[in-house]
């Protein structure tokens, strides 16, 4: 489907005109989404390393760097098969395909002090979305999840236990057809639409 | 200065060759970085726009969207002010010129049944990286700052109080020459590096 791009490089709808933009704007931010519906398809190591060096590069405070990354890919059976037992019930049933799984935690202190990282949350949050972007320009689909077990992240793939908290599971992998999903899955598989721009940005001072 | 691509629009090192990957990499990743010099020129509205429509497509758990965005252009002198009131001695000393200023905030609670949201920073924290990387595309730099008074933030900006964590302040603008900061910041005016990717990305279990 062809769109149009501004002289800037920007558009106004997604790629498969699902989604408008109220304003323009950079064609990866609209194009990105989260289907549950990923293909098995191996991903190559080298793909694996570049979202993981585009995790490395991501902004933080002080420089940080709180983020922690614990992945499998589908190849490594026993691995693989743990990060899928952290995840929640409801997520087993797409994401287990998906041929690479990880779980990703943020330091909760600072190296340099052991102070409490007021933002380790906030710069684990930029690390995934340099995953998610990274993951779809080399053609894959990311799909980050609140919804997997803490507790099993601890224990199951090592996560230190009040010094790293376990933020998102993501599931990594080539988006398939939507009949590939569990029939039930199949109603919520589009791209979510957003809040209006003057809904949370505010010039000057937030409305009472 | 050029720089190799592969076939897959990755690169090895930024652009200024200042920082090198480890691994093929998407080149916004390297490329992105947070100077202090920043030019006073105003950006256009249309820019603005771009920025905060790149905010709102960020994901977030459950499509909560807990973004909360206060900002000011320089050309509105008393909102500008304000918001270069909120920052910390230290950045306002580079930070007061930048043509456009900004402090992001996230929603503590779900809006759909008020309990706390995990995720509510996490989110905020892909949000702004959407934030960063469209400003990079459209020429900008962007530069969050963990260093601004939170109680000021309420006070002066009217993030509700128990509502929104008020996270980073944010300056835009176009990168300038070093010599136009102030002397004794001129030294570290260079992007950071990173740790190794061995550091914070495990294969299957974090280590003990």
């Amino acid at each position: 489907m062809s769109r149009v791009t501004d002289e800037l490089g920007r558009v106004r709808a997604s790629q498969d005109g699902g989604r408008e933009a109220s304003n323009w704007v950079h064609p990866q931010f609209l194009d990105r989404w989260s289907p549950r519906a990923l293909l098995p398809e191996p991903i190559p190591a080298d793909h694996v390393e570049s979202l993981l060096e585009a995790v490395r590069w991501a902004p933080s405070c002080f420089n940080e760097q709180p983020w922690v990354v614990v992945w499998a890919t589908r190849d490594d059976r026993e691995a693989h098969a743990r990060l899928v037992e952290c995840l929640a019930e409801s997520n087993r049933r797409w994401a287990a395909v998906a041929p690479l799984l990880a779980v990703l935690g943020a330091r909760t202190r600072f190296a340099r002090n052991g102070k409490d990282n007021r933002w380790a949350d906030f710069d684990a949050g930029s690390a995934w979305l340099s995953l998610a972007l990274q993951a779809e320009a080399l053609g894959y689909r990311a799909h980050a999840m609140g919804g997997f077990d803490v507790e099993r992240a601890h224990e199951l793939l090592g996560f230190p236990r009040g010094e790293v908290r376990p933020l998102a599971a993501i599931a990594v992998g080539r988006q398939g057809p939507v009949e590939s999903l569990p029939e039930e899955l199949r109603e919520r598989e589009r791209p979510s639409d957003r809040r209006a721009v003057d809904s949370f940005a505010f010039r000057g001072r937030h409305p009472r």
